[in-house]
């Protein structure tokens, strides 16, 4: 026992521990039919009981989506030297339609693999890449246009629904059920696989799974579910380690994120990227063009589409499961950004646009769109589909540049479609509040509904130091409106890289605008969670309180810094008011009122002006405050 | 000079110098006609010159809007001890419409003044109270009624057009103004003395200054003028001393709070809070029946009219400037609330729920209410009516309870006016998006356009440690629909009390939500500072970017914990993509192939294909980045 204990410790050993002990009050489990393989993930968070007069009322558990993997499964071992277990590759081989490669297809990885001197920072593997059979075509969009309900499906309807039927019997008082104002979207009661199927079918939400990254957890972009979120990671300038890129990823996903973007650009940058795809539970994005850059020596003009291909092939056979493709900065509506106040703020558009002015030609991405969706569609890589004319200020938001690119975005959807590969649209920015909805509905318009995904968008561009919070507020409206996923930004945006804490920021705040979001669509699930906080806020249990929120670690030390002794966390009133003037234990003494007379009775007695009620009131109720 | 300067750093030693430094790059400038005691603060932000081919073009400077008083300005002397100028006694005493009063009107304040142990913390000063003349009515809704422009709405106009003339010259490379997007707002042009007192006029916004704080430089809340925020302070468990609190309020409006409410329930209440409205340069409100409530040892049920109305003078005669009375919990709604999950969440609405449930009687403060109008006319104290009953979680929004006091609350609006007395209304609390709306309309219909005055909304309530963030989010939208004033949440809230950086964070994360509603509403001038900052980001002077945001220091240190060189600060990078990626540098390249050519030739050239001109650019701009 204490020899497996040792072992797992060890292996455990190669990330910090802050970074795989589970949160706060909660354990793994897992929802679904295990003889299937279909082991769906749900973090619990366990409830103490409530104390009212008489015996202690038990609180059900609360289950929550859960983002980061076997890292806080206490029952898993979990070794980045190995990687995580392939779950989905089972139900890869058992669609026959596939093949392991011999040798990897990409003139680049061949190279990377024979220079000996890689040795040391390279992934230990003899895994083989996969690619669809000649002929096949691999997509989780082909599968459901057949009308086939894939394990990935089924797994995502049980994710998507989490609390729902752990939550019958937990219904909270008072807990109302909203309308559900939807903003052009369609809420279903009870999420199904068929509705996930048809959903992927008509491209209104994507699946992002390569076969070659079979150790993700399946999850789903698109309006009629949660709405997620993106973390970005990746060295630039400052050149940080494999080790650090690697924990960015785990520690991203331990707060929430459900799509990690590799933005790395620095040396080893194919070793980096493998060892990332390799330990992580949710999918991975890049942006083949900066690698494809780098391989060019940074010079933008020297970029071809032989170099571009072979870096697409690349990086599919990794397992990167969605590509940004800036496939719409067109030559011609460049010049279209010549009179912004802000340019071209993104990396993409601004090399692409350099190439297109170098060579006076059409965008190469544009003119082999076919060419690249071929690929796509061989290992199931998603199109991200990028905006790299977005605007860089509110000045610049929603201008003739922005809208010609998304114009075009959408035809390429069409493209896309047509060989069943899968498509999200990225978008801005920086919008400011009153034209959110018209970038919203012109995405949804343009681009046939395939799946918006946005960075932000900043609503004002004058608090550099705090950009995860002006653009929370345009990422909480954006996802009301109907964005599938959020692109983070981090407190550091505009000023520098961020760290730890900064990654952390930028999560907790994109949590909260997606969670608003999800509660403002009228997600049938989204506000059990709400109440279960606050039923706990307003019964003192502050240990749940803690344990409910999305930082249940920040909230501890900020209760503790003005009350920190254990006592305070069972006392009935909160440092903000004090013993005195807690208006919460009030209510409890009106709703004591209330109860004890039963409310309609309260409400007629109030009603009727009964003097010798408010008397019973004041001898029942003389002693305010229980002592502590 | 060295004595003068000598002098002048003692006498501003009364506080730490952290809190009466300029900010960066910043001074004090006043607009208006100093002859006449108009006297408009502003800060003035200088930027430096624009460095691209040829000549250095110079960047005017950008004034914005200035709530920190004197102490922010250099060339006064501040001493806490002495209190501020009282600037507007001039306007009060020309009206020759009060009266300074032999002795204090209030027992308490009496008593207070003849105790001698409290020497020690009293504030040293012998300025008599004033009082309205008999049958005089001295609220600035009267003037306005009787067709008076006052000199604090010639302030006020000078005050909310900001930058407009300033800008005149400064158009950026590409602004364009929006379309204006008003939510039932008129947001006119330029807001004149006349627009000023025609909106107080009407009770669409009201000017909040007590004839007793003639230290105060008037603002305006109103829908139709810039949104302001509202930032607490005030000891309560844990005891501040009254230098803490002082502190408190000077750091609040450094940061851009427009007003500051005490909310203190410590003893030297009184003294206190004589200390804070002599040091403040903004509009003081309170919650009276907090500090009656300690008149009574914290037992609710004991409360009286008289108790309470003799606190209603004291604090009248000191000079706060409007008061949070909650005369809309009415008797026959508080067991609206007993089915709810989180009761009664307001301090004060408790209390009166309380009183009421013991006396079987209806609230004093709803029965009394025409007294207390004739009180408030006499000082010209403005109403802030209280939600009481407002909802303290996301399950308990827009519910029975909370719409039956505004109800009440739009009633004694209409009785107040009846008064001249100005009024505004407070709002909820924890709000869903999709349920905004409904409260701002709600509002507006019920309670006839008197400005609204809300406490975030929350947005959800699954994040405590960032209250701040998920308030924001509702802030910025129901500022957008109309909201006058936004009052901060801290990122303690629900936990602790906050300390000085709880109170920047919140702060902060308000004057965003609030710009970017002002951005929304499209005021006319606020974008300008938006662009400014993006334009000075797109051209790398970092300082101006840094110096034109919200908090320039914190901007400043997240950007030297990766660059921290000083010639990092003149770089044409920065360290998010490192020299070789800089995207803005890539456009700088575009623009210039664009402007050399003339727009209208590149575009037509790109059109046509011409390969030469491509070639032209490749040979001219070979040397992408110029050497720093």
């Amino acid at each position: 026992m204490n020899a497996v204990l040792e072992n797992v410790r060890e292996q455990r050993a190669g990330l910090d521990p802050e970074l795989t002990r589970p949160l706060p009050g909660s354990r793994k489990v897992y929802l679904g039919d295990a003889t299937r393989g279909l082991q769906v993930p749900m973090r619990e968070i366990a409830q103490s009981a409530t104390h009212e007069r008489g015996a202690p009322k038990p609180n059900a558990s609360v289950y929550v989506y859960d983002t980061s993997g076997p890292y806080t499964d206490s029952a898993q071992n979990v070794a980045v030297r190995s990687g995580l277990a392939a779950l989905r590759t089972p139900w890869i081989l058992a669609r026959h339609d596939t093949e392991a490669l011999t040798f990897p297809s990409a003139d680049w990885t061949r190279r990377r693999e024979a220079d000996a001197t890689l040795q040391a920072v390279r992934f230990p593997t003899d895994t083989k890449p996969r690619r669809a059979r000649a002929g096949a075509n691999v997509t989780q969009m082909h599968y459901a246009r057949q009308g086939i309900v894939t394990p990935e499906m089924e797994f995502i309807a049980i994710r998507e629904n989490l609390n729902l039927a752990a939550w019958r019997d937990v219904s909270p008082r008072g807990a109302r059920v909203h309308a559900g104002h939807t903003h052009g979207a369609l809420m279903p009661r009870e999420i199904t696989a068929e509705f996930v199927r048809d959903e992927v079918a008509r491209g209104r939400a994507i699946i992002p799974n390569n076969i070659n990254h079979p150790e993700s957890e399946p999850m789903i972009i698109g309006r009629n579910f949660l709405v997620k979120i993106n973390a970005n990671i990746g060295n630039s300038a400052v050149s940080s380690s494999i080790e650090e890129e690697i924990e960015k990823m785990v520690w991203s996903t331990r707060w929430g994120a459900d799509t990690v973007m590799d933005l790395s650009t620095g040396r080893n940058i194919h070793e980096t990227r493998e060892w990332i795809i390799r330990n992580s539970p949710v999918p991975i994005g890049t942006v083949p063009i900066y690698q494809a850059l780098e391989k060019v020596d940074g010079k933008a003009e020297e970029l071809t589409w032989e170099i571009f291909r072979d870096t697409l092939i690349e990086q599919a056979e990794q397992g990167v499961d969605y590509f940004t493709i800036h496939a719409g900065v067109r030559l011609s509506y460049i010049p279209m950004t010549a009179r912004r106040v802000t340019g071209i703020v993104s990396r993409g558009g601004s090399i692409l646009a350099k190439w297109c002015l170098s060579h006076h030609r059409e965008n190469f991405l544009y003119s082999h769109f076919e060419d690249i969706c071929e690929i796509m569609r061989a290992y199931d890589v998603a199109f991200s589909l990028g905006d790299g004319l977005r605007p860089g200020s509110i000045a610049d938001a929603n201008d003739e540049a922005q809208f010609a690119e998304l114009q075009t975005l959408g035809e390429l959807t069409q493209v896309a479609w047509r060989h069943d590969v899968q498509v999200m649209i990225e978008g801005p920015g920086h919008v400011p509040l009153h034209m959110i909805k018209e970038n919203m509905d012109r995405q949804l318009e343009v681009c046939h509904e395939a799946p918006f995904y946005t960075l932000g968008p900043l609503t004002t561009d004058i608090a550099p130091g705090y950009d995860h919070i002006t653009s929370a507020i345009g990422a909480a409206m954006i996802g009301w409106f109907g964005t599938a996923m959020l692109c983070y930004v981090t407190p550091k945006e505009h000023l520098g890289l961020p760290d730890k804490n900064d990654v952390r920021d930028g999560i907790i705040a994109y949590k909260i605008a997606a969670h608003a979001a999800d509660l403002a669509k009228g997600h049938p699930a989204a506000q059990q969670r709400d109440n279960a906080l606050s039923k706990a806020r307003f019964e003192f249990r502050w240990e749940d309180q803690f344990n409910l929120g999305l930082d249940p670690q920040r909230a501890r030390e900020f209760h503790d810094e003005t009350l920190p002794k254990e006592g305070h966390k069972v006392a009935h009133f909160c440092s903000m008011c004090g013993p005195h003037f807690c208006s919460m234990k009030i209510t409890q003494d009106v709703r004591a009122y209330a109860e004890a007379r039963g409310i309609a009775d309260a409400e007629s007695a109030l009603a009727d002006g009964l003097a010798e009620k408010a008397k019973e009131f004041q001898n029942a109720g003389g002693e305010l405050y229980q002592p502590d």
